[in-house]
């Protein structure tokens, strides 16, 4: 048994009633808390590690909904493109990674989560897969490694401009099958998979069946991209043959549900609303990611205002160029406001907690993190408040939504497990990473110049 | 005389070929850069202090072109609320302010802005002012003292919602001659002053001209918020008591020119683009602003078609919450993309040249800072790239623009002297900083709590 007692910092619970604690404290008991509150409530003598928290807020660790880790070699490729445009630069730097690149790329990933106090990573992967090729489980090895909360969101496609990322229903039951009894539940619980088309073009009806029906059997949940932009609906109306929206195309296969985390929600009608609270789907959003392309971004209000869970997210390390939850939340509260001119429709507080609590909520796993309360998993980072840019502070949670960033994070526990120390990582050599990671995204770019650009398949091409 | 070479950092000038030296150094004599370029042009043997930028960019300090130090107490106060209830929110708290209170909101303003890698501040100060209390004394005073290169932007104001923050135009001629006598061109060049009204309705179209005229008379540039939302463009119709708008008055009234900075722009007509280039004026960018209060955002994409020059500014402390200018320059290609559905309209090299040379040009000081060039005043800052938010960077201009935050700089030097090395200020000590205006702040807020609320003025009352 091992005790880790966080004291004199000002504690965040986020639990239902938004409880501070000024001069507080936090018992850590193996990998729960046993303990949250102030000084007083424990004995004078507690026999236990401590971890001094003076001038620190104390919070639970942020839960990143959504981001594709296996972009990371391609961070600042193609910034001022459009997405299709910008897909076919990425797209052959991911084609030519091996096993390292992969395990390397993921790991970067994870740290790089990490450091920004990101406990809870669900990494939506697609890459090009054999049967001696297995992404995921480089990304689960990955955050084995690493130690944080993860969860592999595999992304399936039957049709991609690209041969190599594409696969068949059997292959995708076999594989994920395979994968479900290796990894989901896995080190304690942290790690879990789940399933899900990467587009919805890239799939049929009977596939988006036989995917609820593959996760059903498993026990899975589902993610994917909805109707991220105007685009996604035409595609789907051209796909399909028919003008179907794609919120009523996954209520018409049974791919709505409390276990589905519906990403990027961007264009959706008031009917698809309607589905999405009536099925008790979450959704999921990046809102860095959409002025990435220039195209637009959602209003948060309808979501807000009917009730739907909503999860924050970084998105890519290539689309966004960054893991940093505390810039989704500012840009969260930004989007929000100006998408329908009311600064009063997203506060700080409930951004703070959509990177949070409710992010948990949405993957299905609040009652593990997503708070500091009693017999839940001490997922827990330390955030230093004696900065210039947070001085003064009167209001905590606009401190941290609109002041803050990922590089204030300087302790980092996962599971009860400290994993970052001071901003030292307690697992892995960092500056060994660092050079290995660029070196492998070196060759990677260099086989892809290597290549005749003519000859690529361009998802640009394929489908305007 | 004193010599410090920068070495084995990789060096962007950002001079007019954007020359990017790999393992280049920076030889600097006293307050001057001596030699850019890569090592080899130096003799083997050079009598001068080391700084090791292995790892490291080197760069020029960035070019901060409006904020409003003198509101730092108020950060994190009333963060959702539109733009007029926040004011009055904001205003008691800086109608609180003491001597101590206003000298030390500026020292904690210009810390924050170097440990950003803000090199040059301008701040557009406006104040309860008497014939004792000087506020932009105190903020000259806190600008020597932090040996930053600093404008202070004196707000004119002879009609306020609150009397105390008003003056007369003889006032104003009075207290402008004094500052200018006294602060203009002092620190080696590094401090100036320029005037300007705070707002286009509080003043009428004979103070906008005896404003010019001052400004001519003693040499100073103008700095103004300038049609910062359609709001804007009502309240000028209203107070002028014509469809006069924004640009167009200050035409009328002589106030365009190459000495103008216009702040904020955001509804403004196709003549009067015109209007400010054929004049020469430079326009101030502040993405993260009109986010906050949900008023919408400017398109960059006129100003950048018509060639107009473009500086970028953080803004408030109060309004952004922060004093990062390479979240400003993400910000900038964010909203710019978006505005006009088009990723490609703001580049991340441009987005980097108009947060140093560009902005420089703004302010009419590109020929001492915002580029390492030889002969210039050597404001340079490091900034650590071995990090994994920041691997692989295969573009480094995309790296320092959507990836790079103020807290990765590691070292800063104004006119030659280091003011900050390895993130540690060389001047202050910051904690016992931190800890005096904590208390300051807290006794601004205490004093405004005692008072009756509906006692104050208001300027929603005021204006609408």
């Amino acid at each position: 048994m091992s005790r880790l007692l966080i004291e004199n910092g000002t504690v965040l619970t986020i639990n239902d009633r938004h409880d501070i604690f000024d001069s507080g404290c936090v018992l850590i008991e193996d990998d729960r808390i046993l303990y949250v509150g102030p000084r007083s409530g424990l004995p004078e003598q507690v026999d236990a590690d401590r971890m001094d928290a003076t001038g620190k807020a104390v919070m639970p660790g942020l839960v990143n909904c959504h981001t594709h880790l296996c972009m990371i070699f391609g961070r600042t490729l193609a910034t001022d493109v459009d997405l299709l445009t910008w897909l076919d630069r990425q797209m052959p730097v991911m084609a030519a990674m091996d096993d390292a690149a992969m395990l390397h790329a993921q790991l970067l990933g994870c740290v790089e989560n990490l450091k920004n106090g990101n406990t809870t990573v669900v990494e939506n992967l697609f890459a090009a897969r054999t049967d001696t090729f297995s992404p995921e489980t480089l990304a689960f090895e990955a955050m084995r490694q690493a130690g944080l909360r993860g969860m592999v969101a595999r992304a399936f496609e039957a049709r991609h401009f690209d041969p190599a990322f594409a696969e068949t229903p059997a292959e995708q039951t076999r594989r994920v099958t395979a994968l479900a009894r290796d990894w989901h539940g896995a080190d304690n619980g942290r790690l879990r998979l789940a399933i899900g088309p990467l587009l919805p073009w890239a799939v049929d009806e009977s596939m988006l069946r036989h995917t609820r029906a593959l996760a059903n059997d498993l026990g899975l949940p589902l993610h994917m991209h909805v109707a991220e932009s105007q685009e996604f609906n035409r595609v789907i109306a051209r796909h399909y043959g028919r003008p179907v929206r794609n919120v009523e195309l996954l209520h018409e296969t049974g791919c709505l549900g409390p276990d589905v985390q519906a990403v990027g929600v961007s264009d959706l009608s008031a009917h698809e609303i309607e589905l999405l609270v009536d099925s008790g789907t979450s959704v999921v959003l990046d809102p860095q990611t959409r002025l990435f392309w220039g195209t637009g971004f959602p209003s948060l209000k309808p979501f807000l205002d009917a009730g739907v869970t909503c999860g924050l997210a970084t998105n890519g390390p290539a689309a966004n160029c960054g893991q940093d939850l505390f810039e989704s939340m500012k840009y969260a509260c930004a989007t929000a406001k100006t998408a329908v001119g009311d600064p009063s429709v997203l506060p700080a507080r409930r951004a703070l907690r959509m990177a949070t609590i409710e992010g948990a909520r949405a993957l299905g796993i609040s009652h593990q993190t997503g708070s500091l309360e009693v017999g839940k998993r001490a997922d827990v980072i330390t955030l230093d408040l004696r900065q210039p840019h947070l001085t003064p502070a009167s209001n905590l949670d606009a401190c941290l939504v609109f002041s803050a960033r990922g590089a204030d994070v300087r302790d980092v526990i996962v599971d009860g497990s400290v994993r970052m120390r001071d901003r030292r990582l307690t697992f892995i050599d960092e500056t060994a990473l660092l050079t290995r990671c660029n070196d492998l995204a070196n060759a990677c770019l260099e086989r892809v110049a290597h290549r005749q650009s003519d000859s690529r398949p361009s998802v640009s091409r394929e489908i305007s």
